[in-house]
């Protein structure tokens, strides 16, 4: 399967070509390695970036919030685009020069129009893999939720059909003369860890600590 | 000085409106305590989101790319209207029901018109407060920047006029009842470090690797 057998123009990497990929593969992985996202939307000729929990089902990536929020009401719209982008730093690399200087990255950004989750089931079967996504297996472990709380959440989605993902890996790239300079270079590792759970101070019983999805690997 | 002693309409916080902060040292911080932010535009009413590296100067925010970037390309305009959001990912917070999971987190969203640096002396100083962000002292131990590579980069800013924090903080709030049940609930903490240099292999000499800014700190 390829998220874009085809990528568009408007997808297509232009900066850095050689960066781009555009395989569902690679699409995924890097979706699944984040817990945040930032949506993109349009108020009024106004571009908002809003953060916002993602997870991803098959080809559907989806994000969730409050009834009331204003990005999730500007999205449930007919129609309405968007752009949601995941990236990772991965590093800060330095360069001999200033120009040279750049980030180790993984990022994707997809385009597409924000559907609404409407069905009650379809509307729980979503949150179950929030949850699942955080704490693989919690869902049958929490109190169940109530009717209320699913009207009290918009569960929206967008088809992975237009994503292109861009990767940079590895040391500074200098220009050819620079590298007689005895100027340090090199990269500065950047990575994202989970700490050891904090158990809240009212736990009752003895209920086992989650065991976190690991995020951050591709 | 405070970035915005009346917020916006637009910019306020709604949900959770407690969660909201507009005091300039809190958004500088949290904006200070990043590497990369997300940059929302629009191109045909089509909105974007961009991942790029920022760094911050008094009251302005500044982003720079190649001059055959898209997005810088987009942002040149007389009076484009960007948004530019920086967040921080501190944590997942398990509740003992699936509504109340939430993330603990630092963010700042920036409305504003992009700006783009023309004069020469101001591009290099926006640049070595690139660089100077990165590892503080590594400017003057790098080979000059060229007019030509001055000329190949475009540097844009935002007055940071209309922005607004929003923070979340400490364990899960779980509906009265459900404090009663055997579910573990707390947070698991999510920290972005960084790793010790990496040197790249054709370094010459014996130059002092660089003591990167720490970051993510608030």
């Amino acid at each position: 399967m390829r998220t874009s057998s085809a990528p568009s123009s408007r997808t297509r990497v232009r900066r850095m070509p050689k960066r781009g990929r555009y395989d569902a593969g690679t699409v995924h992985a890097i979706l699944d390695a984040g817990y945040v996202c930032h949506v993109g939307y349009v108020i009024e000729g106004q571009p908002y970036v809003t953060p916002t929990a993602h997870w991803r089902h098959g080809s559907r990536v989806y994000w969730h919030g409050s009834s009331a929020s204003r990005m999730l009401r500007a999205l449930q719209g007919e129609g309405v685009r968007c752009c949601l982008t995941v990236t990772h730093l991965d590093g800060l690399v330095l360069a001999r020069s200033a120009f040279h200087h750049s980030m180790n990255y993984r990022a994707v950004m997809a385009l597409g129009t924000a559907r609404t989750v409407f069905d009650r089931d379809e509307k729980e079967l979503a949150l179950r893999g929030f949850v699942e996504r955080i704490a693989p297996g919690r869902w049958t472990a929490l109190r169940p939720v109530t009717a209320q709380e699913l009207r009290a959440t918009t569960v929206l989605w967008m088809e992975l059909n237009e994503a292109s993902a861009k990767i940079r890996t590895g040391p500074p790239v200098d220009d050819a003369l620079d590298y007689a300079l005895p100027i340090w270079a090199g990269v500065i590792p950047v990575e994202q860890r989970l700490g050891l759970p904090v158990p809240d101070e009212r736990i009752v019983g003895d209920p086992p600590p989650p065991v976190p999805c690991v995020g951050n690997g591709l």
